[in-house]
């Protein structure tokens, strides 16, 4: 007589706190339900019990297993762990990598799964060869190899870093039928050690007639971004570490500028120099690319802030629901303005709302995870959530969103390059089969 | 004109703290320090900007780099940022694998260098092929998929997991000369993200007389570990997740458990069952291995928690001073009883002793960052770091250890097979040419 298996409850109308089954968020900490969910009458325990220690031995009891790596990577059983790639034969064009957010959990990225964008391929550079220099409007220019900076005092933080164009298939007037992958997998989240940009100025001494600085990449494209000189005495941080280890190639190896909350883009990987100046020097990405133009024939320029957002990352898109009962619902939550307050969630496309559980600690610019039980009963539902920072910021629904961004008709992965900062709420439409697919409600 | 080269400074005997430099903690944001430390004469800004702008170009600002992989690896150029191997031709014996801590800095350990220890290797299981199995004094005994477990309410938590044998070598009468990873390196600290096992034991219904449980692992060894059933009502996890990811083969894939702060081998790996019982069964590992002699004859049983401890990773042998003048001594803390609450750190071998600053937030069961400013001299000098946790324990000097657990004569890689919990004071001598060594002080 085997053990009966087990899945999560279906009877838990009491704790019901909002429409189509959300369920309160202490509701599975009280025990009851998750006991009133499993199928089947109980077993006695004398006989599952011996039926547990007659356990069919699987083939990886009996054998001996593989020999053990110096850098250990992922089980080959979850090689769909991975990264999808925009330039897989590796065109003469950007190579884009998307972190696979509905297959991860919790609030760091792995620094494998990273999100990269790069626009000439990765380059090998050799870090004792490496210099990087601050110079411009400064009273003392200074050159930096990589062992001067590993002397100088560090710090650690998350911060998410995402690109200006995630999100941006959402500007498309229809759905795009994609995952959260393809949809939102331009951001990632890491621990970052490294030694702040502050203290460095300081040692350069910062001329008075200095306001901006200009960042520039070391690799082919020599990326340069202008930035206010006070984000640079704010919180930048020259990152030397990723997750603990030196960065990784796709995002900088060895050091790249970290702002926390600002568009990727500007966090240049590869820092080769920066030059205080006095004024932005509009270069083509601040201009051609990060200008976004709105529906009354204006643009935003300079319009750095990663805004607050969100979205349910289990379930999304291919990961169906194979039969009504309990689910977690799972998603993250960041703001490049400061930390995340408050997720609400809703099953019924936005009628009634429930607020989610937040993990501590929640941390300024940083991926949050929240998490809300949920019990489906099998008829269609949208999933949708939204996030609130402690400025006062929260995501706009669709209607909000259009009025003050406008639509964009374009072949989705056309839309990265069309418009930025889409911060719009994210819906999933749950079938009667349970599919889910984005929706637009 | 090239710009001035830049090495943190010399002249702060104002900020000096304790003996032989230890500086203010904050005495590098006040920004004096770090001026001070510029060598030569500042140079006209003008000329410099002029030179920073004719940088010659590396080759890998000249050509087109690496195509982006689905899952990327850190660059060829940190190929030394590895695991050491017990036994790299992997011979019938088991396999460790130990974390450079040296090489690395913050509070995560990256998953490709947590360090590992597999008995016959590492096996290769099909997650949807494994179950996993609650029985004993149990109500309803329980099997669970993976694919079940994904549905129930997870949570994400830090917490470092150490081998009872790491820092083993430090039994031996006299200082055995190896560096941070060979002494320290059975220590990592990862984020986990799994399901609670108080809730899936409360599903089960726990009989009156279960007091205790047993673990047992999937692979060849089929690891058992006896545990009192209050640490499973307690912090006790089924981690799914590592660092956002699922787990490393290396580590327990599909699903492990994790009892924050008990020694790694309890953390069973490829967790099959869970049985719960009314006392131990007194395996192989709890009572030939994981039971620690003491001078006067008896032993340590049961003895499951990780005191705490801390250790210097930089400077640290192998990663010599080239020069007097500024370093940051950075290193980590933990403890298996609770939160990190103070670390001192000495550069007279014990004789004065100064607080470090510890990175925020600081987390129970995981890894904290200390950091302290530091002047050499020249001079040599003797390096300490002594922590201190909630529930007031610290680390004993050596005379106190020894006196308490004694000393082992034997050859250094035996060592961690013969005693285990150690956790003395780690000291690192540096001579007048800057070379680091391991001393007792």
């Amino acid at each position: 007589m085997k053990p009966q298996s087990s899945v999560p409850g279906e009877d838990n109308s009491a704790d019901q706190v909002a429409g189509n089954g959300l369920l309160h968020r202490r509701a599975l900490l009280r025990g009851g339900m998750v006991a009133a969910g499993v199928a089947g009458a109980g077993i006695g325990p004398g006989a599952t019990s011996a039926a547990a220690e007659q356990l069919v031995e699987p083939p990886w009891g009996l054998q001996v297993g593989d020999d053990t790596p110096p850098y250990q990577t992922p089980s080959k059983f979850a090689k769909n762990v991975a990264r999808t790639l925009s330039n897989p034969k590796f065109e003469p064009r950007s190579s884009i990598a998307r972190t696979p957010h509905h297959l991860l959990e919790g609030t760091r990225t792995p620094n494998g799964l990273h999100f990269t964008i790069n626009h000439t391929g990765i380059p090998e550079i050799d870090p004792q060869q490496h210099r990087f220099v601050i110079h411009g409007l400064v009273k003392r220019p200074l050159e930096f190899t990589l062992d001067a900076l590993l002397r100088y005092p560090m710090t650690s933080r998350p911060a998410f870093v995402e690109c200006g164009g995630n999100s941006a298939p959402l500007f498309s007037p229809k759905p795009v039928q994609a995952d959260v992958q393809a949809l939102h997998g331009l951001a990632s989240c890491a621990e970052w050690t490294g030694v702040s940009l502050a203290l460095l100025l300081e040692e350069c001494g910062i001329d008075p007639g200095a306001k901006w600085f200009i960042a520039e990449g070391a690799d082919g494209p020599h990326l340069i971004r202008s930035i206010p000189l006070s984000k640079g005495l704010d919180d930048a941080m020259i990152a030397l570490y990723q997750n603990g280890e030196p960065l990784m190639p796709g995002n900088g190896f060895p050091m790249r500028l970290l702002l926390p909350g600002y568009e990727g883009n500007m966090n240049v990987k590869f820092l080769r120099r920066i030059k205080l100046v006095s004024g932005p020097v509009m270069s083509y990405w601040e201009t051609q690319v990060y200008t976004e133009p709105m529906p009354n024939g204006k643009s935003y320029n300079f319009d750095f802030l990663n805004e607050v957002k969100s979205y349910i990352t289990r379930p999304s898109p291919g990961l169906d629901l194979k039969q009504p009962g309990f689910y977690e619902i799972s998603g993250i939550a960041y703001s490049g303005k400061g930390k995340i307050t408050k997720v609400m969630v809703s099953a019924d496309g936005g009628k009634s709302w429930a607020e989610a559980a937040l993990e501590a600690p929640i941390q300024p610019k940083a991926f949050t995870r929240f998490r809300m039980p949920w019990r489906w009963d099998g008829r269609p539902v949208i999933l949708q959530s939204r996030a609130y920072d402690d400025h006062g910021s929260y995501q706009p629904t669709r209607p909000e969103f259009v009025a003050a961004r406008g639509e964009l008709d374009a072949v989705p992965s056309v839309l990265a390059f069309k418009n930025h900062h889409c911060n719009v709420i994210t819906s999933w439409a749950v079938d009667h089969a349970g599919k889910v697919t984005h929706a637009y409600a």
